[in-house]
């Protein structure tokens, strides 16, 4: 870790007590760090973001700033230097909503702004127990005033339209007049071009359509529709003011001056307050949002109606209910651990944005990054269902599932998809998208990874063994698990090549520094693991619900003959494998490939991707990220430990981790070895990976899947935490420089927690009825609520 | 053949005499047609090319125009849904220059527009003997006038600056004023977007900045500057008006009136002519063009006097001296064939078409469409060496030589590429490019298709083998070759995995339904002889030239080591080859994917590029072109008879063809293999590819490769000319259908014709010392000029 004054404070002992784990601190000011910190800052309650930006905003940083509503999304071709056919038409991005914390400051007529006069303390405190971001500014102004001002910014978890903001400014020094410009602002921003394929393009609002665009003392409302999609977004805001010393004293209310700009997007009003030294000045603002297509789609007077009742409770009401909220989410959610409260934060931080991120209404899901930036545009990946859904799905289980139907819910778009491939029958995930449609612009490492299809699958299969929620599973899993199954017979073959072996050629796994490649071991091991589901689900569902059965296969045209054909496909499926070495092949040629010259490869020269044509990297063996590393993760049941040992000490010196979905998949494969140093090593990658900013792009946005793969790395890699067709198995393990962990999980109507410390393991049931499990490789029962069973460490403890 | 009476008139029988083979006529009008036929009649001179549009243009076909100068191009940045590392920045397009040829025409102040009013006459004829397009039409205006106008035009082959109309026009019916406005236009056209990747954008001449903009009288000049690449187009315009029946009874002569645009991209001058009935008026138009990066740029007032010059010559003048060009090229080049005039007529327009396209001066080339049409962005191909370069080098080799001198003049470009490519030393050639840069945007079908160095290399070797030109090799060739050869080792490896054998992953070979691949045959067989060649060379530059090959040595820090390690490549390349079935794999993983399901695609699929995604084309065996096949022809001494046939019987079923640069090379081994039938059917597609618009896009140009390959197709097809180290070789075949063919051939100096018939084969020495060379494996010897040898036949004749 470089040394970084300004960087959130990371405690460097234990001994920070609470405060250190439970927040991120920003202390002084540097401009350098503003739009990292906007990320680690940001704001979220699954539908709207807000990033952690000034509200006076900084000159020259207008383009860090940004909020968004899940899901809403402008839309707009994609320009190819050569088309092809069945290339991705429209980009989608997510759309920036009204900033509702822009306030516009003037002291005596000078802007306040950092990068003028002098910054006497800043200070900002992420609360992640609290669900507050709070400030403090002590600043001199070019002319001498010193102005103070504390506020404190929640996006409500109680109310999902809500974001509320409470200001206090006083003068510590001089008298003068404040100006207070407080405004919604959805004016386009303009951002430069990157070249980096990682960073979202500017958000262009070219297509707004104003239709609301009210100031009324200090009642604001704004609406617009985006053409290209037709969303329409509103959101208003209402101000209360209060002079004096306390609220008991306040002045007669102070009346506003609209503001509104000509085009329509930004209305203000504002505030002229002669202040007089340590008169201190409390504004409170209550936004709220709404869109076209979301539950909470309400009319104008609605949101108005629903306005004046917040504004009946102040501040401080709705951060009790905030912390009420973060309090409940904690208690299931947290996983302690002691001994390394940098490592605590970290992982704590990870949690809570995954938290702010994750969709809660239908047709929404949790993207990239999050609702803390628009890198990737604001786009959902597989990330979801192999990252990210576990943590849900074993902490808030109804969260998982809504990830789950939102695929359900695009299944449309990818049957249409898969019909511009040339696959007949069936459905093809998009490998990136907000609405259903593809939107990867380079198809080598978008459309070409058909293994979102698995993926998926895989998902509704673990989510349905977690939970034992038929109904999901009968009313919605099944027919994306079958639709989308029917993409490997149509894309692969009984190769005749290959002793009549089910090959897939022409396909691209998760590796991206390895492209169009043929078996690829990973997609070929999980289409595989995909059609014996489907196989089975089939014969579930017949048997479980024999109408629905019916009405299903009728409506798919699914018949036993394409039940056999993919029994066949399974159970023919080729993993290629090489004998002499006796590991897996991540593709057909990848032994036919030279190394990367590591040795060569100047430190400054990472990620790859930013450095070398396509064509230079596919060209060697070299490992973005996890690839047959994950399939041995994903469906370790299929490998002996000793082939997962020749798999690993093989890829592994060949992956850059350039991706930040591979380290944690590292850090539990290496666990499961015994390879504890790098076990812990890799899971420090990922604990602070965008807290520490590791792959130096976090001011694009958090990055969800690593966030994930720190739950992965605590319960599935140190605790060894698996489930099998209902079977759950521990094998945990301490890593070196812990004293302890703890967490609950979530396993089919059973809550149970895991505490290990340097001595002992502790199973305790706390909720649910008797839970079998196995402790390494012991068959072990929690009877009742309450019921502990303690067992020893010994063994398992990291040297 | 689909009868369309629009169509250019294709002679039925033989009995159409001379002019059917040497003529292509339109008959009739139709719009349907204009943009083909635009591209059929169009002329040039290897410096201007203009496309063969209506002076008078036609209401909602503005975009089909075109005129162009070669090597002189506009640059515009790359835009790509997702970018990468490496990538193509920038495109060139070929810039549109003033179009010479624009007359506004109206009759009682109604406009000339063949859309309206009658067209009661109208025909065209390019005649390809004299360099000269034909038109007559009689019109008669919605008001009832019949307008009568008689005109030629010529793209001058004695003055490359040169452009001349002569028109004549009379009033048939009625009397009234005929108003004639003359332009130089560069206005810029809009042109739509196209799907379809073949077609170049719209000609976008945002970035002209005009500098001359002059409207004297008759005279007309117009200059303008492409800011993006620096390049300033000139043009200027005489007229000479003639009113009466004949030059001597000359009205007195009329001032027309000046027309400047506004934004100084077009300048005409308008006549004002009453005409009585059959009262003709004459206008000779004479258009001048330079531009600043062409041996020709010239000053304003240079361009002036050389239009005075010019304009002291009648059009009679410069038609005559066009014939005698024509004549010319056609006494060296011709191919003459009997028995299908059909033919004859489709392998003149390709010949002829060449010769238009072809550039004379340093640093131009010939583009895939020509000087025809703005397809492919008027970008240079590999098509020059392999397909085209041929035709020049036996016919007209200081051609050929100027072509591959422009491949030495980019050689800094292609430096800078392989640096972007990570290859440490030499040069790759950019995929597509007018200035040098890469201008691919897709690079899987771009810059990955490595085997472009190879090929020029290859071209190199050819030209010094039929030329003997040892001063080219030393100065330009051998450098072109040593720089190239080093992509090889850096892109390649000796392969533990494939025993030590020297492999060479991920490229594209010419066939471009197969992408990223590893060994492609056709690459690594290039690249082989390219390195043999280059060992060779260098010995025989030490040899040949010891001062030269020292410096050229130091210069490029080219070492024995390296000469060694070529050697070693070369010695080791590995052949991909299937023993089972005894043939040629085209890549490493080709018998790994499933066969094209042709009978189940729709003929109107094709091209497949057209109707299906990337990714299902590359997954199965499909060829869009001839790539083993192409390696078998160019490398065919390599190869037995037996082999050949093995690997034809095996690709050309998977071949669509869908690339016109496969059937050529088809019919060529068809031939050679004695498949007679077939090598007759690749044949007619090729010969007439353009005129019967056989891939439904010549309206965006001419293939200039596939021209090329008729030569081929002819020479090295059915005569079976070879030239190995010197060694002149046929082993002449009649085509079924023939009566006929004659051609000649220049190698080393001598002047060779081969004529067959029915019954003979003979060889005739024209010029130059004798000429040993073997005729179906028969040593013979021509010892002195009109050295005669005839030989039967028997055996050759196809059935």
């Amino acid at each position: 870790m470089q040394h970084d004054k300004h960087a959130p404070h990371r405690p460097r002992d234990s001994s920070c007590g609470h405060s250190a784990s439970w927040h991120i601190v920003e202390e002084g000011f540097s401009a350098d760090r503003y739009g990292l910190n906007a990320t680690l800052f940001a704001l979220g309650n699954g539908y709207i973001g807000l990033r952690g930006t000034l509200d006076e905003g900084l000159e020259g940083h207008a383009a860090e700033t940004g909020c968004y509503l899940n899901g809403v999304y402008y839309s707009e071709p994609i320009t190819y230097g050569e088309k092809a056919y069945g290339y991705a038409k429209n980009n989608q991005r997510i759309a920036a909503a009204a900033l509702p914390h822009e306030l516009r400051l003037q002291l005596d007529g000078v802007a306040v702004d950092l990068h003028h006069g002098e910054v006497l303390e800043h200070r900002r405190t992420l609360a992640m127990d609290e669900g507050l971001l709070y400030r403090l500014l002590r600043w001199r102004s070019p002319d001498g005033h010193v102005l103070r001002l504390e506020s404190r910014r929640l996006v409500s978890l109680v109310d999902r339209q809500l974001v509320l903001m409470d200001y206090r400014f006083s003068l510590e020094q001089g008298s003068g007049v404040l100006s207070i410009e407080s405004a919604l602002d959805a004016s386009p921003i303009e951002a430069g071009e990157s070249e980096d394929p990682r960073v979202g393009a500017g958000i262009n609002q070219a297509d707004l359509a104003p239709f609301e665009h009210q100031a009324n003392g200090s009642r604001l409302s704004l609406g617009f529709q985006l053409r290209s999609t037709g969303f329409a977004l509103s959101a208003v805001a209402g101000h209360s003011l209060k002079l004096g010393k306390d609220t008991e004293n306040a002045l007669s209310p102070v009346s506003p001056t609209a503001v509104k700009s000509d085009e329509g997007l930004r209305v203000a009003c504002r505030y002229e307050l002669p202040l007089e030294p340590n008169q201190p000045v409390t504004l409170t603002k209550y936004v709220l949002y709404a869109d076209s297509h979301t539950p909470t789609a309400v009319s104008a007077a609605d949101l108005t109606q629903h306005l004046a009742t917040c504004m009946e409770r102040e501040f401080t009401q709705y951060a009790e209910q905030q912390q009420a909220a973060m309090t409940a989410f904690w208690q299931g959610s947290d996983i302690e651990i002691g001994g390394d409260p940098s490592l605590q934060q970290g992982l704590r931080f990870n949690l809570f944005h995954l938290f702010q991120s994750v969709g809660r209404t239908p047709g929404t899901n949790i993207a990239a990054k999050g609702l803390t930036g628009h890198g990737y545009e604001g786009h959902y990946f597989w990330d979801s269902e192999i990252y990210i859904l576990p943590f849900f799905l074993y902490t808030q289980p109804a969260l998982a599932r809504n990830l789950l139907m939102y695929r359900h819910s695009i299944l449309d778009s990818a049957r249409a998809r898969a019909r511009e491939l040339a696959i007949p029958t069936g459905a093809l995930f998009a490998w990136r998208t907000i609405g259903g449609e593809e939107c990867s612009a380079y198809y080598p490492a978008g459309t070409a990874q058909f293994h979102i299809n698995a993926d998926i699958a895989y998902a509704i299969r673990h989510y349905h063994d977690a939970t034992g929620d038929d109904d999901f599973l009968r009313d919605y899993g099944a027919e994306v698990v079958f639709e989308s199954a029917r993409l490997w017979p149509a894309i692969g073959h009984f190769n005749p090549n290959k002793a009549g072996r089910f090959c897939i050629n022409e396909v691209t796994g998760p590796d991206e520094y390895t492209a169009l490649v043929n078996n690829n071991f990973f997609t070929n091991a999980m289409a595989q693991a995909h059609l014996r589901y489907a196989v089975e689900l089939y014969h579930w569902l017949q048997a479980q619900a024999p109408d629905k059965a019916a009405s299903l296969f009728r409506q798919l045209s699914l018949t036993p003959e394409e039940i056999s054909q993919w029994h066949r496909a399974a159970d023919q499926m080729y993993l290629p494998y090489d004998e002499p070495q006796r590991i897996h092949l991540q593709d057909d040629s990848f032994l036919d490939k030279p190394r990367w010259d590591f040795a060569n490869t100047p430190a400054d020269h990472y990620p790859l991707l930013l450095h070398y044509h396509p064509l230079t990297i596919y060209r060697h063996q070299v490992c973005k990220q996890a690839d047959t590393v994950l399939a041995l993760f994903l469906l370790g049941e299929q490998f002996s430990l000793e082939q997962k040992k020749r798999d690993f000490d093989f890829y592994e010196p060949l992956t850059t981790h350039d991706s930040t979905l591979s380290a944690c998949v590292h850090s539990i494969l290496a666990n499961e070895l015994g390879y504890t140093k790098k076990a812990r090593h890799y899971f420090e990658q990922v604990a602070r990976m965008d807290l520490d900013n590791h792959h130096h792009n976090t001011q694009h946005g958090v990055h969800t899947a690593c966030m994930g793969g720190t739950w992965l790395c605590m319960v599935q890699g140190f605790a060894g935490m698996r489930l099998q067709r209902g079977q759950l198995q521990f094998s945990p393990t301490l890593p070196k420089g812990l004293t302890h962990y703890r967490f609950k999980i979530q396993v089919r109507g059973r809550l149970v927690e895991l505490a290990v410390d340097q001595q002992h393991v502790r199973y305790k049931l706390l909720e649910g009825a008797p839970l079998a499990f196995s402790h390494g490789g012991r068959n072990l029962t929690l009877g009742e609520p309450d019921a502990t069973i303690s067992l020893s460490l010994a063994g398992n403890l990291h040297d």
